[in-house]
C-alpha cells in the first residue's frame, strides 16, 4: 500500500498547490475551501495506479488523476445543493457557507478546471481521455437524476437501484482506472477488465455507503448516522426491507418512517431492518460485487504482484468506516 | 449575409438533430425543450464564419460551433436559476417549468455535451480548441460572479462594469471566432485580431442589451421591458446615471428605484435617464466598441470581400431589436 499512500500524498499536495485565481473571491474562495476539506483522494489514486499497473510511472497520469478528483468535487458541490445537505466531511457545504448561486457557479468553474487538466495530454491520448471523461460525466449526471427521480416514486426495484448507483458512483471509479490505463496505452481487453474491476468495486463501495449510514460509528463517520433514514432515502436497505416485508411489516415500516421524532424514527426503522435481515443482504451483495471485481482484476495480463496495491485499495474501500 | 443565414440554418438543424438520450426524461427533456426555444444562433455562426474567413469551409468548424452554442445554452440555464428569471425567449425557463435541481443538473450535462463536441477534432487542433474553450468558460463564470457581486455593492465603476460584461458576454463571441480560426489554422496575429473583433462586438452587443431592456419595443422584445430597472440591476445606464447625477438628482433616482409600483418605478427611472442623457452615452460607447471591432477586422490579412459577412453580422447585432 506504499504506492497508494504515495499517490494520495501527491494528489493532496497538488490539490493544495492548485493555482486558482484570487478574484472574484466569491467564485474561487469556495473552491479553495472545499478542495481542502480533504477526503481520501481515492479516485485520483486509482488513476495513477491504473497507469503504473502497466509499467508506466503513475505520475504520468497525474493530470488525468487531478481531472477526476476535481470532477468528483464538482459533483459533490452540486449534489449538496440538490440534496440540501448542510455538512460535507463534517464541515459546512459550499451553498450553506456561501449561498446556492455561489454553489452552482463555483461548481461550474470547477468542472472547467477538471477538463482543463485533460488538455495537458497530447497525441491520441487526449481524445481518448476526453471520450472516457465526457461519457462518465454524462453517466454521473444521469445517476444523480435517477436518484432524485426515485425520491418521488412509490416503488423502486433493486435492479433499478443498482443501475442508479452504478451510474452515480461506480462508473467514475471504473473511469478513473481506465484513464490511467489509457495514459499507459494499455491493450483494449486489459483496459476493459480494469474498468470492470473499478465499476464493481464502486458498487461494493456504494453498498458500504448505505451500510455505513445506518451502522457506522458516529465518532468516525463525520456526518449524521441515520441521515438516509431521516430523509426517507431509498437505499438498498430500505428497498430490500420493503421487498421482503409482509403486508403487516410493511405497515409497521411505513409508520416508523412517518415518526416525527428523528431519534425514534431511526431506532424504529433500524428495528425493522434487523427483523428483516436486510443488513446481511447488503453485506452479501457487497461481497458479490467485490468478488466480481477481483475476477476482472485477475484477468488482466500483468504479473500478479503488480496488482497487489489495487487489491489492497479494494480491501481498504471495503473496510472503510467513514 | 447569405453565408450567415446558411450557417444559422445548419446550426438550427443540427441542434434539432442532436441525439440526446430519452432517459432519464427529467434530465434530457429540459434540454430538448430549451435548445428548441430558438435564438439567433449567432455565436456558432461566428465560429463557422471565423473558419471560412481563412478559406477553409465553415462546415469544418461545425462541431466547434455546436460546442459554443451548447455552452452558451448551459450558461443561460444556470444564469436563469441564479437570476430567478421566469422567462427566456418568451417561454418558461427550465427551473420554472421543472425545478431548480433539474435546472442545475440538466445544465451540467449540457456542459458535458459541449465539451464532447470538441473531442471530434484531432491532432494539434484539439488541444488548441480545448484551451480556448476552457479559458473562455472560466471567464464567463467569473463574469457571472462579478455580476452577482455587483448586486450587493453600493458603488460600481463604469470600468468595472465594462470588465464584467467583457467576461460575462464578450469573450465568448471572441472565442467563437477564435475557435473557427483555429480550425482553419490561421496565423497567430490574424487569430488575435479576429478575437479582438469579436470581443469588441460583444461589448457593443451587451450595451445594446442594456439599451433594449429599457427602450425596446415590447412586442418584439420577448421579455419584460424595464426588467433590469425593476430588478435594480446595475446596467451601464443606471451606473452612468448615478455617476453623472447631482446630489439632488441622486436622491430622486434612489427614490424612484424605491417605488413599490412597477410601472411607476420604470417610468420614474426612465425619466431620470432622460434628464441625465445616459442613453446617448450608452449609444456612443456602443459605437466606440463597434469601431474598434471593425479596426481589428480590417487588420486581418485576407481580401476585404471575404470580411463582408462578418461586417454584415456586426451590423445585424448592432441593429437587433430583441
Amino acid at each position: 500500500m506504499k504506492e497508494l499512500q504515495e499517490y494520495q500524498k501527491i494528489v493532496e499536495n497538488k490539490i493544495h498547490e492548485l493555482d486558482l485565481p484570487k478574484e472574484p473571491a466569491n467564485l474561487y474562495d469556495p473552491l479553495r475551501y472545499f478542495l481542502k476539506l480533504g477526503g481520501k483522494r481515492t479516485r485520483p489514486s486509482l488513476t495513477m495506479l491504473g497507469c503504473s499497473l502497466f509499467n508506466v510511472p503513475g505520475i504520468k497520469a497525474f493530470n488525468a488523476a487531478l481531472a477526476v478528483e476535481l470532477f468528483h468535487n464538482f459533483t459533490l458541490i452540486h449534489d449538496d445543493i440538490m440534496d440540501e445537505a448542510p455538512l460535507r466531511r463534517g464541515q459546512q457545504t459550499v451553498h450553506q457557507k456561501w449561498d446556492t448561486n455561489i454553489g452552482i457557479l463555483s461548481g461550474d468553474v470547477l468542472f472547467v478546471e477538471a477538463y482543463d487538466h485533460l488538455s495537458k495530454y497530447e497525441g491520441q491520448v487526449l481524445p481518448q481521455l476526453l471520450r472516457i471523461f465526457s461519457r462518465t460525466a454524462r453517466q454521473v449526471c444521469e445517476g444523480q437524476q435517477l436518484d432524485m427521480d426515485f425520491e418521488t416514486q412509490d416503488v423502486v426495484s433493486i435492479p433499478s437501484y443498482i443501475e442508479m448507483i452504478r451510474l452515480k458512483t461506480s462508473v467514475l471509479l471504473g473511469a478513473a482506472l481506465e484513464m490511467g490505463a489509457t495514459v499507459a496505452q494499455a491493450g483494449e481487453k486489459d483496459t476493459q477488465n480494469l474498468y470492470d474491476f473499478g465499476v464493481n468495486i464502486g458498487l461494493a463501495f456504494q453498498l458500504q455507503d448505505d451500510l455505513l449510514d445506518v451502522y457506522a460509528d458516529p465518532e468516525k463517520f463525520g456526518k449524521q448516522v441515520g441521515g438516509d433514514i431521516l430523509a426517507n432515502k431509498k437505499t438498498y436497505l430500505l428497498l430490500k426491507a420493503f421487498e421482503r416485508a409482509s403486508e403487516e411489516q410493511r405497515t409497521i415500516l411505513s409508520d416508523s418512517m412517518a415518526l416525527a421524532n428523528g431519534d425514534e424514527k431511526i431506532t424504529a426503522v433500524k428495528r425493522m431492518f434487523a427483523a428483516l435481515n436486510v443488513r446481511e443482504d447488503a453485506e452479501r451483495e457487497k461481497k458479490r460485487f467485490y468478488e466480481t471485481a477481483i475476477k476482472h482484476l485477475e484477468a488482466i495480463d500483468v504479473p500478479s504482484q503488480q496488482k497487489e496495491t489495487l487489491i489492497g485499495l479494494a480491501d481498504f474501500i471495503m473496510a472503510r468506516d467513514h
